[in-house]
């Protein structure tokens, strides 16, 4: 699959690029927003397409042109105030979800946040992310299509281990990015994850094995 | 009927409420978010309940049990940071539609923004403010309620002049509060509006004819 990374400059995104780069069976071109970031990638050999989540549906539909696959983990981050939240993890997450309706392509990967789906268990400090997150979500699942929405609990920077849970409902729990990253991946061609959303953390399963088994 | 108000703190909010109050059609349950809005309405025979857009889905249904029709006018205004748009110009807007499904009141009224359905007309400076108006919308005309979402133009406060102009796409204009409060009465029994979405300004046909042609 040749598989379109919005949000490539990101942590996770970065993983992300890394293991599709060094890929059998995947080719990536990582979408980034600078022409510093762009250089950078394509000094490691990364195609790359300069777009901007603040652009329209069809600049981002040209982007993604060509590609088999695309996989949203884009996000504004804690650096900047909401009114980014508003305009990049909600409303640029739909316009890349438009932009695949209108480039045709199906398959559509959203990394999200544990449980974004129910309201009574968001954070307070941090409510209003998951509100956006939340919206963005739902309009993945109005849409017709074939999305696996991936839902990771706390985010962390330790080395991967490769072995987790994941289940439709998971109170709480923290994943290594990396692990993230290859869940996104291994998630690519598993069936088991078509038209699925569930929450992941770290556990016992191996990555295949537990994907075949949601 | 009886109308449920939420937002009825707001400026168009009061102009429903009084409006409401006159009616020999109606009658008017207000939606308060703190007692002593209470105890202002109620000092005008106004019945009141107290409940906050914050609050759970079930506490929104409870407040609004009984009623036949619910108006949403709420907003956080522009006085509090995007937190509060993301909060309760969407969740809260989502949540008392979930609300009013949960309670089982099919007739359902939101007060949105002109242009709020097309991105590219959106003023720069609330972008933001218009995503949360779009995705509450969006939610709204995905759920099975019997929706009419009126999006005024600029908003005054004189005097309203009882003359309109509505239509499913109007660029820029503007119309006073008092006008839109009584657009939204006219439409709760008006079944050309009934599952429809609209743009609405001052104009030159009076209220009623230009609910029946559009």
């Amino acid at each position: 699959m040749k598989v379109f990374v919005v949000g490539s400059n990101g942590q996770v995104g970065q993983h992300l690029i890394s293991l599709l780069s060094q890929s059998q069976e995947h080719t990536v071109k990582a979408m980034v927003r600078k022409q510093e970031q762009a250089v950078a990638y394509q000094a490691l050999g990364v195609e790359t397409v300069i777009a901007d989540l603040e652009g329209t549906v069809e600049e981002l539909a040209q982007a993604a042109k060509g590609s088999d696959a695309i996989i949203f983990t884009a996000g504004s981050g804690g650096k900047t105030g909401y009114d980014k939240t508003l305009l990049i993890d909600l409303d640029g997450a739909v316009k890349t979800i438009e932009a695949a309706e209108k480039a045709g392509i199906e398959r559509f990967i959203m990394v999200s946040a544990l449980q974004a789906q129910h309201r009574e268990n968001w954070h307070d400090a941090i409510k209003p992310y998951y509100v956006a997150k939340h919206y963005a979500d739902k309009i993945l699942e109005l849409s017709n299509l074939n999305y696996t929405i991936i839902r990771p609990g706390g985010l962390l920077n330790e080395s991967g281990t490769g072995k987790i849970t994941v289940a439709e409902n998971i109170m709480s729990g923290s994943i290594p990015r990396e692990d993230v990253a290859s869940v996104v991946i291994a998630a690519l061609n598993e069936e088991h994850t078509f038209r699925r959303s569930f929450d992941l953390i770290s556990g016992e399963e191996h990555i295949t094995t537990a994907l075949k088994q949601i």
